[in-house]
């Protein structure tokens, strides 16, 4: 770090001076929201002044709300606050729903696939953010290396050196797994779709988050079983009372949740929350499929902890993949069913056969070596920052009574606009305008949310970025009008 | 080719000792049943004699029945005839039925995964018979310069170059296919689910071959789907009048059939029966799941049709993959389904989203270069001798009254024993001894088949194969004692 000249030594204290660069780092975004700054010893090192003042150039930083301490862990470049409020829990209906979101979501994965369009609408990030030259290379470099095991089979679990390495991450978040309860599937859409499939029948009722991923909605729809929404808090996930009363009336095959950072919403149960749903539905011997796709994109310092850590019967079928953290194409996940590994292990036979092996031994030597843990650091510093900014973006374009959630993981907004305003119709019209977002009523069976829309900010900030949202929030206003 | 010195110029004449030279060719393996032998302007070049003289040579090898001549296509390694009957074409119930395999597939798949098995119980290719030198090389080039669209998701329908290739090959077999109608899978195995989830509901009878692969049994019993098997001919395959009395009295909801080289019998359905299933069906709108794994791996010259070379409704679902002739671990399947394509492109969302990007890529290569058509001229030949050499070691070791098939391609054999041999036990026997085989109760919903046995014949020919054929042929002998 080049030291400026000093003017006028007398004019700005040693400490503001020292403070000054440090706030200049964070306003170039070299440190970005939610990333760790120096240590104080490290800044007392770094620009030759005493631990003392030190001090006081953090004090000045936080009073001026640029970082944020964070107790034991040191300063932080603090996250700022929308200035949007949270949108409301909704109040969903106890109905059970046939469902039917498949034709949304083909219209959703066409319109991403149109040339020249704004990716706002999958919750899938952008290519320059994954480390992808890294990755290809590793890939490249297995495929020479592998001979035989790299056009075999690597049938059901799947190959060991992955499966011990997601047995060793998952112990981070107060979980224990040993490899041999994993089984290696094509990215979490199977495994979802492999954990319903064993332990439901056609008809069956599952509970869900409301609002909830269509990918989970879609899959009901296909294997006809029925979705009963749970309130869910866009903070703090699944409303539990909410779901205790549903438990005590209704017959549930499975509860399928995202503890942490839900899709749409963002909201991150809270462990005493995570707690207790395992145990209700453990009186029940209910399954709980647990999809933590977002768990390791937390723009805290801390990964949240797992569900599946407080499973005492085998009851939770926990799902998660490297689509959404390090490489979509790949169709690499994982899932650990619990009591039900067989049912699953079998099933898997039926629907793939196997997963793809090369992709497998590239993504397992990507995490042996290291390379995942420090690209997730970038990764999740950006997201921190990337989320805050598009939420300021839709503070300052979208009508009035705009509300948005304020995710602590993940990279996905959810906003919802006043009630005139008809999410469906602003697909159809930001699609015009190249621009693809995600509806309200695709998450939800019975298409509700329709002032809703989902934003991914999978996309890395640029004037484009900007101005789409900026066209967004113009057009949501003239439904208004 | 070196010239043996002319010891004795007068007691051989010149065509013997160019014929002579060609038959050591063929006992040494270096020219391999079903494989074109030189042409006679070539010999006559090669060997410095007369076309006269060459012609001399052909007719010996001949009348000594080492070649045998194609009409305009010229000499031919003779692929000798097993001295075993064929299986006689079972008599298979009329009743429908509750489908019970996926145990019997999964134990078939754990023996395979055992360390030193000889592995002749899963149809899969021996690695060392990949390509997987050249494959793996592609697939590493591919990644290195695929950048961002190698972590991306190849959402349905696929790669368009992939579907391109697959479109063009399809030309070939009295077929016209456009790419806009083909659909990447994980493997055939994700298309014939998702076929199967595009045309069924839980409940519903499909119309299956006896004895049939036990993957397809495995998917309808996870699928809740009901089976209705119709006796299927060694050599012609599915026995159309038997189909036609199931469908005057039964509600079908799909028909699945592998007229190219069925699994296990490897039946050629005859052109005319491919088309007039492929009009039973339209008669009645019954679409027919077609698989053609085994397609491109005939043993004689020609490929044969396909039943969707016939299809005027769009009611044919035509799956096939590269995992039986080029690459199992790269899953990398397709399906053209018709009619359903938007229904079984909607269904794939639920089951993986997309398929592997990067392996497709690598295939598509390989298919574009040559380099496909150039390793199927050899696999072809290999087969054609290695489905004769085992059947050949079965005749010689099994118990008297032993039938096999004589498939035209592929590389299964199916094997009928006497009525007292148990199959199921055999398995475990062999098991024990380090050799793994499919037993015939896997091959029927119904657990028939219980004296019949289906072997890989896609491990190269070695002592130790020979060997475990001789120990098989002991171990069912031991049955009837």
């Amino acid at each position: 770090m080049s030291r400026t000249p000093r003017t006028d030594a007398t004019s700005t204290p040693l400490y503001q001076e020292v403070a000054e660069k440090i706030a200049r780092l964070i306003e170039e975004g070299v440190l970005r929201p939610g990333e760790r700054v120096s240590s104080l010893r490290r800044v007392s090192e770094q620009h030759g002044v005493s631990l003392t003042t030190a001090i006081q150039a953090f004090i000045w930083l936080e009073d001026r709300g640029l970082v944020e301490a964070r107790p034991k862990s040191g300063f932080f470049v603090r996250v700022p606050r929308p200035v949007l409020k949270e949108p409301m829990m909704a109040r969903t209906p106890r109905a059970v729903s046939e469902v039917t979101v498949g034709a949304l979501q083909s219209r959703l994965f066409e319109a991403a696939m149109l040339p020249r369009v704004l990716a706002l609408g999958g919750a899938v990030p952008s290519p320059e953010l994954l480390p992808m030259v890294k990755l290809n290379r590793i890939l490249a470099s297995v495929a020479r290396r592998a001979g035989k095991s790299g056009v075999s089979y690597d049938m059901p679990p799947g190959t060991e050196v992955l499966r011990r390495e997601v047995a060793k991450r998952v112990m981070n978040s107060g979980a224990m797994l040993l490899p041999q309860e994993v089984i290696t599937t094509c990215g979490a859409t199977e495994g979802l779709m492999l954990c319903l499939r064993a332990v439901t029948v056609p008809g069956s009722v599952v509970a869900v988050e409301s609002p909830t991923y269509f990918g989970v909605l879609h899959a009901l729809e296909s294997l006809k079983l029925r979705a009963i929404e749970i309130p869910t808090h866009p903070r703090d996930g699944m409303d539990l009372e909410a779901l205790a009363r549903v438990l005590k009336t209704r017959q549930v095959a499975a509860c399928l949740a995202v503890p942490n950072f839900s899709n749409p919403l963002g909201a991150l149960m809270p462990d005493a929350n995570k707690e207790r749903l395992v145990r209700m539905l453990a009186e029940r011997d209910i399954p709980l499929i647990e999809d933590d796709v977002f768990g390791e994109l937390h723009h805290g310092p801390h990964r949240p902890r797992l569900a599946k850590g407080y499973d005492e019967k085998g009851l939770v079928m926990l799902c998660s993949s490297f689509s959404k953290s390090l490489a979509p194409g790949y169709r690499v996940g994982w899932v650990a069913p619990g009591r039900y590994y067989e049912q699953v292990k079998t099933l898997k036979l039926t629907s793939t056969l196997a997963t793809a092996t090369l992709p497998e031994l590239a993504i397992a030597e990507f995490l042996a070596t290291g390379g995942y843990d420090h690209y997730l650091r970038g990764a999740r510093a950006f997201y921190a920052g990337n989320v805050q900014r598009v939420a300021q973006a839709v503070a300052a374009a979208f009508p009035e009574g705009t509300r948005v959630t304020q995710p602590q993981g993940g990279f996905v907004l959810w906003v919802e606009m006043p009630p005139r305003v008809d999410a469906l119709r602003l697909q159809d019209e930001a699609l015009a305008r190249e621009i693809n977002i995600a509806p309200g009523p695709m998450f939800s069976p019975n298409q509700g949310y329709r002032n809703c829309i989902r934003l991914s900010c999978g996309v890395p900030w640029s004037p484009r970025l900007q101005e789409a949202l900026q066209i967004l929030g113009s057009l949501a206003k003239r439904h208004l009008a």
